[in-house]
């Protein structure tokens, strides 16, 4: 099989023993992996499609790899898999200026794509941190979400036509640039989301909006969790579809990122609130947006359902108020050894369910730190837990909050994915019968079970 | 099997014999199906479950019912079937203002979801000429597009979470209300636009979004196709995410239809073009929303690409801009004997395409009429073609076109789906591949083949 697979993708498109190094195993977070008998990196559709089948033909395990920037786990090898890297599919392939659509191969990087929009007055809207290395085709088989979410919606929004390889190395080829296609199953939304599991994606065409030019941004402080979701509505409403970001933080991380702040910013607000709110309007100027904000924030300010806003006045305002939001990673620096979440609740079950979290928190660990913040336009919300003792048990801490997350109709991950790290906790957000019809998919589309076996649930029995 | 099925849904829940009538066997467009043995009306999810358990078992196929307006032949049934009508499940079972969200019934119909989420400020903006009987089930099925897909989506983007029940019983329950869900494979998408053979949507849980309260719509003259694709990509610039509505009529349109108009309505244009394009935006007031068009369609004038323009000064400016567009139906019936198409292309190869159409159809039909208008932002057109014989041959000119819109990468159905009457023709816009692969999840879901069987793809050989 090494040998096959050696001559399907040529001298440059292999190592072995030795050549291959860490950023073939280990994820972003130094996670290590197992050790593969071979990475590939095919050069295109055709030598994936001849590398994936003669791995189904001889029962071989397949590791896919793109930026190597996911979060649970889902993208480190296990030991004797072959790591099958995108890296040499970087290609756009196509950028139609007139219709709005790029086409690339799958391991083109998110930043290269929105680089290229914005050239010709267009954007790709998909972003997130990792944005310098992450690949479309992992930001695809993650259905990644990220910052404009509210807006845009998730990944799985923003992609017109597909082509992925199954595991046998058959081709679908859903490469369109249609808006509109009832013909037939929308296959593309199999590949979006499933991690590599039920195949791997070569190509996308992208759908890119119009860029805008404006931007506004304000800080508010609220008395409680109701006026939050009373500012929520109230800015839907009042901004419409440039309501580009609404991001809460509770009082708790505030506080502790207040202090992360360089050069000892002074506090935009004398008092101290429970609940601070960052909104963002991005439409066609900075002038209307901040009138529209303004106006929008002072009927916010007549009904009391805010306390108190700042609107930035410059870019360099704008930049200083997203600052506290952007400070996420330090704040959990600050917090380890702890743990941080990515989940996602109805907003009517937040208050209810933090209020359980906290309490089963100050029961179990007294000395806990809890730290919640997020994007609660999209109902999402991180949240960092530090039990407080010299041996912190991650496997409780997850169990409790996972099994609240559930009990509140809330998604285990909601945007990271489950990959190995959540996969013991799926049944807390998803049904038997749903993670049964997920198997019955994999077994089906993938019945040797060569890729990414184990990631999301636990290996249907190994047909091999 | 007959009996067991009537115990289940008791005495109001079945109607057989001379009691079904052609309510539950023909469709909208008088087109007639075959006799069911029995119809059953359940009045919960339970129940269709039974239902369906119960059929499964005995391998007896299903056909599903919901508002019976579907285009396409979908949801008549054959002789012999069983009638699963979901008109006893209309319920609108809670109505979340807060976090804008309606959780219904399947058989709940569209008219009365927009007019619960309008009381409330809200609106859930799927919007289609069969408002008034369509049902939120047979819309989900079917991927329903309609009037507002350039700004909100199809279905598809509309709704959150899906109760839907297998063919062999078994319920997937993923009602939520999550925007960000990365837990596991996103199976909704599974019984969305695939209707009704992977599985009978029960509940739903719709994406409602705020009421916009101004309007603005202009009618403009254009020069050439080219204008057209330069307008639409200059006002989705120019109007951001507030442009609601690019609805392109060509001259053979727009002449038939304006000879239509009711009253000897004066022509708002001294020469005719070309190309009409009707634009429509909905922003936050009247005021506000005629200022940017106006705006944004002097620079379309400065920059030559459209030649003239008039924008409507009140409601009723309004209404008679739209007139002209919503005469299609007339235009239609004003063209028998001929066949209407609806079908979908990418921008770029809209030109191309319709010439060689047009050529096509003059060699082979030298008298014939073609008329073409639609809803140009999202590539969908609708086409309507008389031969001018007295034999008209459905069957060659459906192939003509079809064969015409898969060469140039477009889907022979934007939004009415396949149902029996393009299942012919789904191999034009499909690979080999990918009805394989369709038929594969077919034969996973439902493997005694009997929910809607034979629709979308002829029937995998029946295993029953």
């Amino acid at each position: 099989l090494i040998d096959s697979l050696k001559s399907i993708v040529g001298p440059k498109g292999f190592l072995d023993g030795d050549d291959i190094d860490t950023r073939y195993t280990n994820d972003v977070m130094g996670t290590p992996g197992g050790t593969p008998i071979l990475v590939v990196r095919p050069s295109d559709t055709d030598e994936v499609s001849k590398v994936l089948a003669a791995c189904h033909e001889a029962g071989q395990p397949v590791s896919t790899r793109g930026g190597n920037t996911g979060l649970v786990q889902g993208g480190i090898p296990d030991a004797g898999e072959v790591v099958l890297s995108l890296e040499r599919m970087t290609k756009i392939e196509e950028f139609d200026v007139q219709g709005g659509t790029m086409t690339v191969q799958a391991g083109a990087i998110l930043q290269t794509v929105q680089e290229t929009a914005e050239e010709k007055n267009l954007t790709f809207p998909l972003d997130l941190g990792a944005r310098g290395s992450c690949t479309i085709g992992g930001n695809i088989s993650t259905n990644a979400g990220g910052n404009r979410v509210i807006r845009y919606g998730m990944t799985r929004n923003l992609v017109l036509g597909i082509e992925a390889v199954m595991a046998d190395g058959t081709v679908i080829n859903g490469l369109h640039k249609l808006v509109k296609n009832n013909s037939g199953y929308d296959l593309k939304h199999l590949f979006i989301g499933s991690e590599g599991t039920l195949g791997v994606v070569t190509r996308a065409v992208l759908k890119l909006s119009p860029l805008t030019n404006g931007q506004s941004v304000a800080l508010c402080g609220l008395k409680d969790f109701n006026s939050v979701v009373s500012l929520l509505g109230h800015m839907k409403g009042a901004l419409g579809p440039s309501l580009s970001a609404f991001e809460v933080m509770w009082q708790n991380y505030y506080e502790v990122a207040f202090k992360l702040m360089p050069g000892g910013a002074k506090p935009p607000f004398e008092t101290p609130f429970p609940f601070y709110v960052l909104v963002e309007s991005q439409g066609k100027d900075n002038d209307k947006d901040r009138e529209a904000m303004e106006e929008a924030l002072g009927e916010a300010f007549e009904s009391q359902i805010i306390e108190n806003a700042v609107i930035a006045k410059s870019d360099a305002e704008i930049a200083e108020n997203w600052k506290i939001r952007d400070l996420s990673a330090e704040v959990g620096a600050s917090m380890r050894p702890g743990f941080t979440y990515d989940i996602s609740l109805p907003v009517e079950e937040m208050e209810t369910c933090f209020a359980e979290l906290k309490a089963e928190l100050t029961e179990k660990w007294p000395d806990h730190s809890l730290v919640i913040f997020g994007h609660l336009g999209d109902g999402n919300v991180h949240v960092f837990i530090k039990d407080g003792t010299d041996t912190p048990d991650k496997g409780a801490i997850s169990e409790c909050i996972y099994r609240l997350t559930g009990q509140h109709q809330g998604s285990i991950s909601a945007e990271h994915g489950i990959g190995l790290q959540k996969r013991d906790y799926l049944h807390h957000s998803r049904t038997p019968e749903e993670i049964a019809l997920m198997k019955a998919l994999k077994n089906t589309m993938d019945p040797k079970n060569i890729l990414n076996p184990g990631r999301i649930f636990e290996s249907p029995v190994n047909k091999t």
